[in-house]
């Protein structure tokens, strides 16, 4: 008898329970979360259980956590006198590297950072669904055979990367577009250009609409490899005022078209 | 009996074209374009009659250069000969000023810019539309009767504004999202980002799929105002990195969804 302990029962925490409901793994699904969250999480039969952290963690074989970053920390920190020997713990962080050092103190279980790259505006269990990793990446810190295994029946596609080499990436492939749209929009501010804007623009702002809220945990952990790629973009636009200037952005225009081919070729 | 010449037959010239036709405001239309194009825009009934420049200018009442920027300039230094006494000569470049100085040579007839902000990923007479100007801005450098006339009949929203007031607008709302995306593309270059890009960088990097070719007059006729919005872009990119080492960037995301809101509430 298999059981499961979703730690955090919002959009990815109900959507994982949704998935490993349909695809049979465990026998028994607990989840830990707000009185609000958990019962809608219930009601919509991502998790079977509601319970307390303290009743759920020594049940449980496989242990998600399923919040914001700084919150998986302070668990990583906690809960491992809670744990059953042996369990399995993993999490869905955005960021792996400060998530695993936090994880040093879980002796009692092992600890394999996850992160599955899927999510929706949407935001809590209203959002969840099975399907919501199917096709998407998910990040393994390494290649536990189950967790491997699960997430392939989930439908998603595991990529091992440790800590240092997934926040390096994903600081190039998500944060600093995600600040590059925040600072366009912010730099654009006041203008006045709706009467005038094209496809071109919406596309350019659209990551922009995003809360900080979301992104805070993210930055706060993610800081030295963002300020990097900031830094590196930086250059290249400078480059690129130099090469405006003496007429021959041609070269920029044909390097960002190959990449941006490249990017939708898979 | 009215007369229009379409001086370039591609896609926003043979649009003007079906617009025109179908609007039923000119007696006669007339193209002037190489052999392929304007045997192509007779095809969709874009233009009524194909001539040379030479031929076509002297019976024109209203004439249409819709070619690239740098054409339209010499074009403006040397028709002036041709064109019939009184004639209207309005363009759909895409930057003004440059143009707008080259029109001093109209003597015979009347100068009047026009940048009409639509377009397709399909060029020439293939992807021409009748419809392609619905809804959309259509900057005009003066309120000429006719030609506001004429875009309203279009179904386009005639925008007043003069030729300096139009190229750092666009610089802002078209170029500075161009480059941007164009820079972000090709400082990502060789990363291998592929396996787990998300929706964001497809959005953040679809401009940079645009070709240099069609890029290179705009950017010529408008470095200066590109150059300054580039520079307060990095300006603003600067002032994150410092923000993101304090942990404080809530104030950028919260001013950037601002005006990505804004630009949605139209």
């Amino acid at each position: 008898m298999r059981t499961l302990a979703i730690v955090g029962t919002g959009l990815l925490g109900s959507s994982f329970g949704l998935a490993a409901k349909r695809v049979g793994h465990f026998d028994r699904i607990l989840g830990v979360s707000s009185e609000a969250v958990v019962s809608k999480a219930l009601s919509i039969g991502a998790i079977e259980e509601a319970m307390a952290l303290e009743q759920a963690l020594p049940l449980a074989d496989v242990v998600l956590l399923a919040q914001p970053v700084l919150r998986i920390i302070s668990l990583l920190e906690t809960i491992n006198p809670l744990l059953k020997t042996g369990a399995l713990v993993t999490d869905v962080g955005s960021t792996k590297v400060a998530i695993s050092n936090a994880a040093k103190h879980i002796a009692r279980g092992r600890f394999v950072g996850g992160h599955p790259m899927a999510g929706r505006e949407v935001r809590g269990p209203e959002g969840a669904s099975a399907d919501l990793f199917v096709g998407r990446p998910w990040v393994l810190t390494m290649a536990e055979p189950e967790l491997v295994s699960l997430v392939e029946k989930f439908g998603s596609r595991p990529f091992i990367l440790d800590a240092e080499q997934h926040d390096l990436l994903v600081a190039h492939s998500s944060h600093l577009p995600q600040l590059l749209s925040t600072a366009l929009a912010s730099y654009l501010g006041e203008r006045e250009l709706r009467h005038v804007a094209g496809p071109g623009l919406h596309d350019m702002t659209r990551l922009a609409l995003s809360s900080h809220e979301l992104w805070a945990d993210i930055l706060d952990t993610n800081a030295s490899n963002i300020d990097g790629a900031l830094a590196g973009l930086i250059e290249e636009l400078e480059a690129m005022r130099d090469a405006l200037a003496k007429g021959r952005l041609a070269k920029h225009f044909e390097q960002g078209a190959v990449m941006a081919k490249r990017l939708r070729s898979i």
